[in-house]
């Protein structure tokens, strides 16, 4: 779940406890030479910082050579620099960047933001939360019982430390915390047939009888996150809480939704101020399992890495009005999609009624629409269908002009900047190949 | 590593010992009808069968409906029927097909061999060995070292038992195991320079400094795999011997390749009658880390799947003369990639010096070269490069006429038979969308 | 030029004389059998019509077998008729239709509109024009000048009875015509550099060296036609006057543009109610020499094909908002591309100026959007570049649901209609050399 | 008809006749600036030369600009030389070069050869023949008798002064020429049903039809040219003789096939020395209009342009054992396409015997083939299909590394060639918009 806020300042609000811990990863790049391996690592353990990872690579850019990824326990900026100048004195060194927020707070005018490029740069997005991540906000309805707040810390800290490759945090839930599901599962699970649009109830019945969707218990990211990369490729990982619009968008570009594993408090089981399961588990991951629905999330994210910031607004508004408060056309019907929808009973009926607004989805008006967050939205986007949804997004996002495409490789799950005519060739071999099989693939249907 | 074997039948020895409690899995598919899903399952367990596995899963076939796996303890093909009759009583079911080898027991004539769809119908290979899985031949040199053979059976156990999706087994390796692997890796490692191919060379660095190489411990796999998957997105799985060459190559399909993890009898430790840690780690391992390596190898893979028994002879002997005795020209020089060469050092030196006879790679001609297995190759087959050589591949493989086409989905882990409309305008339109891409980046270079 | 009308029916007022003499195409298709082209040729013979164009071709569809074109003086429906009911007799034969504006008298429900499918097949056009082909209205200014009409009818004359593959007619203008082309030209060619595009302004002192732009004579559109030709591969042909715009437009899918070759009446050099040379050649000519511009015009007349009522109406409005009254962007500046603007001093300054309305082009608000014939356009569209505005025209087609799709074979100079799987089969091999041929490039350059 | 010598050095028997009244072509480009057009133009204009033509265009380069193209009257090189120099006084002008066969006389080491870019650019091949052009050689059946040779010399400066555009010469056959055609034609149609390949039986009677084939008289060039267009636009152009290799394959790029119009001798109708009418109408002609076929010659065509000496010796006998003397498969049949056969009642007979050796069609070992051209042919290649043999010559081309791609435009009827980032770009939104009409017609069959 990420933050969205089109009336503040997007990537302001760090929760200030996060950033005392966090790390950073530098990355470089070295030539091609006997020993430079060898020299690299010996340069990076006399630096005196504690190192949590070293990985190298092939490089993947045009020259041969190697790519390394360090992560250091970074408390202060002047740690990272003293690394990176360490790493500069190296010779074969030919480019430094450091994978990480910190390079935000001193951004370079003009400059491409940084963004992930390999699924465990995600890493970096654990220990970053916008607020609500560690702390309740004082309107939250569990922010006086101090019961909830610890159990809350307690999941919230799994997400925290959770890396990519590790089993996913399977959480025993409290009988108090299965009762609140129960009551928000058995509601909304019987207004489905109405409301929810097909692909949801396709979906539905499946996680019931794979991943342990029903009244009695809270089901397990880890079932879930297996399920859908069966179907679509899409896994999950823990959150701490509300992200910035911009990683929360970079991670669908890897097929990747990050989700919370905490519940709401107990006092109110049909109100939230932030996501929590029932938001993530009933009204999100159901859709990621359609491919369609998966073609268009991972659409906006590639879209939003490296774009500006007044593009990560947009996509960020996009992904509002479709993810969270999306309607879509059933025959002559309209039935709801968006998870906003499809874990609020209250706002699921009010949305098909005629009192809201209904527009055809069109991303470059839905892009700039404002909306109102704390109340039922006034203005509903209705899609044909997931395809000619992403296929509309596709042609808004080439109006982006943003300098550079990227290309997601599924088989590495890393993203290439096709900046290079290597690259830009490599790419034309591929689809040359793929063109070949479907001409001989429609030779013999 | 797979049972190359041109002179026998193809798939008949059978190590008698793994059928005795070999699981079979039902797939079965079935029309979207409410209530369909929970009918079925109710099906399932009254049948009275003990099943380790039932996933139901959205049906990737063109009318909507589910698709069911169903994995059963099946010591008799007489179960494996009686739970397919009760399946196929329930009224929505559509299609019913067993994965396993079972099936394999009563071909079809004109059939479609069975070939894996998913990444975890690999499992199915797990307990179906040719001979050497569990029990030695005489001539092995560990056969009447009782301690070697008890070894070898337990890191073979766990190969037998280990399922996609479960953390690949770590073995400590013991102190003799790693004196027999110190020899064998010093001796070598000392010849690559002069030897190996550019991009053997390349990669082998990373593995000593990410996957633990080096003369004084034998590496783990789950480190080698994690490696991998970042290079290419191949991945490793155990495997308790030799593979039929349909399995073996099937599973190239899904960049998985099986590894021994147990080693040579110290007794002799430049000899080895079958494959062992020696020959996987130091031979295969590295040209896998290399993406056009990767793509030659997949290619090889694609093209075996439900391919007939005489192509699968021909792509068996491809690989032959390609990742297991290939040799590739660098500028006036030529170099061996083959694993075959490049864990054994006799042959190494003499497949480079002019003694053997050296012709150009021609998929077409390499695929019926008759060759001994016991004994140094008398001829090798030359690569121009990876890429040349896959190119040269797929024009040869579409001369194989396989009635259809298959695609490979790395989000999904599995394969796609191209062989209904709706599948295949699915492709075009991803083709179309890459085209697009392809378009903007190079406006952008 | 086109009769552009968005308040009457489309393809009413047909001019009555014309259809008196016209001509009927026969079209139909037999089956491979030997002695069968014999037999319909008989057939053909011993229908006693008078044929004055038999051609017999290899069938383009997926069946072998030969297509027959039969021209016949049709005075009445009955003869046609007559003719087909003799076709119909030959055994052979296995599809007829007409290819004429005859048809076009019985329309069928829901039927595909006639269309053409080789580019000889735009003769039928000839002798059908609205209003103003052979006579002129009341108000034309040379109504009752029996000099100006007994000219206008021989210039005429000339574009009724031409051929496909003739020579175009080359005209001796008299004096006072070309007194009024000095007139026109003099002054519009000294507004040109302020006020016409980039492309107008590269194209145009090739026109006066190659084509015989200049003051002193009027040019002949053969001598244009050639040199378009070379450019883009456009072609004239001569017109008597109007065409419905479903004609018009069709004829823009074989890169043929109708152009009138009679001038305006001497008494108002600056006006006229019908489109004449000074509106082609001036107007039109210029920009179907820029391959941009002529990639813009083809994808509206392929558009066109077979196409409903309502989306020839809305494409011929795209026509008029973009081929005669464009304005594009360039720079910070706007000017003008559409002929209408380009041909009409008056109107080609009152554009540019903040009187009237500027949009961006989009195809569909522009397709939709109403517009005075008579007067100067209240809005105009401004495109952002020709490449641009195909691009959003290519998607706004893909919004009209026609039932199939074309494809210009300029080989043949003939549309296919991709309907059978062979045709797309082979369009798809087609498409995967061409891919092939682009990666090839890409590694050269 | 191209003269085949794989013996003697290529583009040395120039008939000295034609060389002292040919003409040349200077090709330059200039900058787009003010007034540069008419400054060009001015120096031509002073360089007090006979100029036949001057052309200036659009320039198709990725810089903008404008290409001019001056035909002279060049009787020596030293007057092309002079108006090089006068051109390159100019200072606008960027590019010169002389598109004639004067260039090669003074050949550069390892430039490109020159080739046409334009199909107006074979005009300059009009002039330049190899031996029999304007003179017969001593044993030319006809050599001694000064009727023939007066006649032959008539209708061969038809072709010499030809030129693109013009409509192609109809030639009056006397009844002495008539009767050599009438025993060619009767004897060798009466064989076609048993010998000749499917799709020549397809379309000869289509010929019979259309363009007068019949025994009765000699059909004209210009009526196949119109016909062959409508097929697979193919045209015919007229030509002196025996063309160099290069020009010849060079002009099948353009789909023009240059076609002798004067007959044997009338002594022996069963024996010509050089090609002829009968040889080109009745052996040739035919497959052009076949798609594949046209696809295969063309192929060849675009493989020669700007190919090394070597290269075109390849093309020139992979012509030979294909276009003139193919077999292919028909089922379990074998049958003649090869003009060399089908024009040749006795060879044709012979080929389809056990007494010559059948090879399966592979072009790099027909490519090198080395074949007798006064005797029967000892070895014939057979094809698969004409789509499959272009499929392998495609293979075939990509490895002759020729150092860049062409592309043929076939709405300007020029060659393009990929050698910019420009025109790969171009290129590559051309195959986008391409597979998107494709991705549409999917949905749509």
């Amino acid at each position: 779940m990420m933050r969205i806020n089109n009336n503040s300042e997007p990537g302001t609000h760090y929760d200030a406890s996060s950033i005392r811990e966090r790390r950073a990863t530098i990355f470089f790049s070295i030539h091609d030479k006997v020993g430079a391996l060898d020299e690299c690592l010996r340069a990076l353990k006399t630096a005196g910082v504690s190192m949590t990872r070293i990985e190298s690579r092939p490089s993947k850019s045009v020259e041969p050579g190697y790519d390394f990824f360090v992560e250091i326990d970074a408390h202060t900026r002047e740690v990272v620099i003293g690394v990176i100048d360490e790493i500069k004195r190296v010779k074969v060194v030919r480019d430094v960047r450091v994978i990480s927020s910190l390079e935000e707070e001193a951004p370079v005018a003009n400059a491409v933001p940084w963004f992930p490029r390999k699924v465990s740069d995600l890493d970096t997005f654990s220990e970053k939360v916008l607020e609500m991540g560690e702390e309740l906000s004082s309107d939250h309805p569990g922010a006086k019982d101090p019961v909830y707040r610890r159990r809350r810390l307690e999941i919230v800290q799994m997400a925290k430390t959770y890396r990519t490759g590790q089993p996913l945090p399977r959480i025993e839930y409290t009988e108090q915390e299965r009762d609140t599901w129960r009551q928000v599962y058995t509601r909304l699970r019987e207004m489905y047939p109405r409301y929810a649009c097909r692909e949801f109830l396709h979906v539905f019945p499946l996680l019931e009888q794979n991943c342990g969707y029903g009244p009695d218990d809270i089901p397990q990211i880890d079932d879930i996150s297996k399920f859908l990369k069966d179907c679509t490729g899409f896994t999950l990982r823990p959150v701490m809480g509300l992200l910035t619009p911009r990683d929360f968008l970079n991670s669908l570009a890897f097929r990747v939704f990050h989700s919370t594993q905490y519940i709401r408090h107990h006092s109110d089981p049909y109100y939230t101020p932030e996501p929590d399961c029932c938001h993530e588990l009933l009204g999100h991951v159901p859709l990621f399992a359609d491919p369609n629905f998966a073609e268009l999330a991972q659409e906006i994210g590639l879209a939003s890495l490296g774009a500006s910031d007044e593009d990560i607004e947009k996509l960020a508004t996009i992904f509002w009005f479709t993810a969270e408060f999306g309607l879509c056309r059933e025959g002559g019907d309209v039935r709801a999609y968006g998870a906003g929808l499809l874990s609020s009973f209250g706002e699921l009926e009010y949305a098909l009624t005629e009192k809201p607004e209904h527009r055809s989805f069109d991303p470059s008006h839905a892009s700039t629409q404002k909306y109102p967050i704390t109340e039922y939205q006034p203005i509903y986007f209705v899609a044909d269908s997931f395809r000619d949804a992403t296929s509309k997004l596709r042609e808004f996002n080439s109006t982006m002009r943003r300098p550079f495409q990227v290309r997601y490789n599924p088989y590495t799950q890393s993203v290439e900047v096709l900046d290079t005519k290597d690259k830009v060739q490599h790419f034309a071999r591929s689809i040359r190949n793929e063109m070949q099989l479907l001409a001989s693939a429609l030779e013999q249907i």
